[in-house]
């Protein structure tokens, strides 16, 4: 019948869900740095940004064709399109769209793309029950530092293990945002926090799939409803996360609880959030950023005899791809990506296209490229010397590519990358009024404005 | 970056998702014994008396408070009440109810209560589809095989680890259900079990709240969900439970893939769900028995002077609480259940009750309960000798209670059961129509029949 379990527990845990239900409803409103609060601005933009722009991918499209088969009440807009769903269905879409292309925000210490589950979450419900965009921001900057907070506890081993950790700690993000937008109070917090807490989401075996984006999709779905019910009296148990059989000690054995309670409203991770300038893995964009600043120097594709490309092995044992036969598995070509650099100065959703990677030129250039590892050179650096056909010989390295925390991008950049997104689906005139009303959004008195902008 | 993992993994695992979805998709209708159809039918029925006896229950009002902000779509009924929801609320809201009482079937090998998940969000699709009564049964059969078998494979790693096994195994097996149901083939099954996949529900930790019967109903919300979306094209691993990073190598370091391809189609474990008679933990049941069967004997509690009980020390370890103050604490107090037992002959809900619990003659009856340890007998059993007033001496040894799958409850007395749970909901003469409905399922157009006797 019983029988006494073999698997270690931690009994001498902090009271981690109490400690962050404090946290979530009680740290003052803008508690933080003009830098804090503007890093939670881009983290929005550029999440919206994503949202917008894969919101016609054949994965948006299958999972509202689902949500419509419920009958869905009209409450919260399907971002990019004209349909309105309830405000868990829309959590769900939007969190879908936002990561389908895989250039959301990246939490580098844990790899956490944050906003995901978080953003998604509270844009639904922060449209229907007409919260303040200042109350917006507020529960953006504290939702995202539950969600990492709890990563840093449990990574790496919840990672390797095979959690997807941006949706198995996104349903706590989220559950703490809607929290804290809702207005709870402390208890209905741990009572949130400790309903999103069996409801982990994502394993990594469904990278490549469409249930990858699915991942902060449901997770902001399952934290907005974690919230509803908490509000409306549900219970669960008041130390859910850090319990021997509570959510953290299940799927992880590895638990650093100081990760959680260190400068708990001093430090906020979403400084820490990192931004993609280009549309596939890390570990391209060294190579891509060298190949841009070549073009920058005014170099030509037609000037160019060879490429040499010195990199650390991972770079190859990862995205070696020689030959890419289409956009998918050009995301796995270093060599495409120091081919579009050089053509295009930048590597979006649109230079990873079927039809631009099976390009004559793109094919020519790509064979010009001459990889060598070098496991001397850092990871995240990328060597390039490019020999030009009059013998010229053109020199850059790349020691932190752009889009890094040392190396971040400029709030220019990211409406640049946000216009790559969304112009196709808005029309460049209406997305620029959509950038405008993101960095406003934090003094708007509602996120209608937003709202109004962010479909065709 | 990167960094290779340091946790196990099995490269060898069978096609176990493929494997499941072709089972699912092709298995014939009722391809199994009748005893098998009618232990479904005995499992539905179980599991509906369990939703409509909890509908008043404080947590139904509460989750039904939080998805009435959603503005639901009336598609599904809401067992016990008279609300429609849409078909994923449903879902939810049926699996929470039937899993209030503890009082549903277990699959005793894992302790899972397999109908919570699977039978929820498969009436919440059938009422919507207007799917045969045929189908359903089928559907209820197939999506128990393949929860329980998952459950099986993992057992008892899976649990120690702090999974509340019913919830995580349960989205897939609601998932095959509702794939069954909506005629998927077999590739479109796979994608839903993937997607299912991804969404484990529920910890340990929860037990004692609210959220313990969420997991049921979370389950089934994401598995109904599961099969819709791949009904419209989304997709997700194919490999997505058995993969070194799929579900299942996730949440457990035990997986005997065996448990789940060995005798597929031909043994169902829907024929070893097990159903309580009395409404407590599974230790106590022998001593309720023993004590009821003293009853049935005639004796009378005013007649008793002493009542020994012998039992193992796990019953007492567990539910050893000799003076309980109210209904939660008497169901850990074999001592209460005892009293029960011989005053009433049963020991549902109403014999929990706080009223009953603190009565008097309760009170004084399990002060004549003496509990000894022995170790000798069996954690499934219970010796109990009642020393009258009048010098009379009474043995009854029970060696497997009634409600175990080798003295299963008959269908008179689940009837019974189903009697106590609903008549004060919908009164006896309208609980005996639903009774009636529930046998006659397999046979019936369609589930209206049931949904108009299922509410008040």
């Amino acid at each position: 019948m019983a029988r006494n379990t073999q698997v270690a527990a931690d009994h001498n845990a902090p009271a981690i869900t109490q400690i962050l239900a404090e946290y979530v409803a009680n740290h003052p409103s803008k508690g933080w740095s003009d830098a804090v609060d503007h890093e939670a601005h881009r983290t929005f933009m550029n999440w919206l940004g994503c949202a917008v722009g894969a919101s016609n991918h054949e994965s948006a499209h299958a999972a509202l064709a689902a949500v419509k088969l419920l009958a869905p009440g009209a409450q919260a807009s399907v971002l990019g399109r004209r349909d309105k769903v309830d405000m868990c269905s829309a959590a769900l879409i939007n969190g879908i769209t936002s990561h389908t292309f895989d250039f959301d925000d990246t939490h580098l210490k844990t790899i956490i793309h944050p906003a995901g589950p978080v953003a998604s979450a509270l844009l639904a419900m922060a449209e229907h029950t007409g919260a303040t965009g200042r109350e917006l921001i507020d529960a953006l900057v504290i939702g995202i530092d539950v969600s990492c907070r709890v990563g840093n506890a449990m990574y790496p081993d919840h990672y390797d293990r095979g959690w997807h950790i941006t949706g198995s700690t996104g349903t706590l993000g989220a559950a703490a945002g809607c929290a804290r937008l809702l207005k709870l109070n402390t208890q209905q917090t741990a009572m949130a926090l400790g309903i999103a807490a069996s409801q982990p989401v994502g394993m990594r075996e469904q990278f490549g799939t469409m249930t990858k984006p699915l991942h902060p999709g449901a997770a902001a779905r399952a934290g907005l409803m974690a919230a509803l019910l908490a509000q409306q009296g549900f219970t669960a148990s008041p130390k859910a996360l850090e319990a021997p059989r509570g959510m953290m000690q299940t799927v992880s054995t590895k638990n650093d609880w100081r990760e959680i309670t260190d400068e708990l409203g001093q430090r906020f991770e979403i400084s820490f959030n990192t931004y993609k300038p280009f549309a596939c893995g890390i570990v391209i964009h060294p190579s891509i950023d060298a190949c841009s600043q070549l073009r920058a120097k005014g170099i030509t594709p037609d000037q160019v005899a060879k490429i040499e490309l010195r990199v650390h092995s991972l770079v190859l044992e990862l995205t070696g791809k020689k030959e890419p036969a289409d956009g998918l598995q050009a995301k796995f070509s270093v060599y495409h990506g120091c081919a579009a650099g050089l053509t295009f100065g930048q590597a979006g959703e649109d230079e990873f296209a079927d039809e631009i990677v099976t390009r004559d030129d793109m094919v020519a250039l790509r064979r010009k490229v001459l990889a060598v590892v070098d496991d001397s050179i850092d990871e995240a650096s990328a060597d390039v010397t490019a020999t030009l056909t009059d013998g010229r010989v053109v020199h850059v390295f790349v020691k932190h590519a752009i889009g890094s925390l040392e190396n971040p991008m400029s709030d220019a950049q990211l409406e640049g990358k946000f216009h790559t997104m969304c112009d196709r689906v808005l029309g460049a005139a209406q997305t620029q009024t959509l950038i405008e009303a993101c960095w406003a959004v934090g003094k708007a008195p509602n996120v209608s404005a937003i709202m109004s902008a962010a479909h065709n």
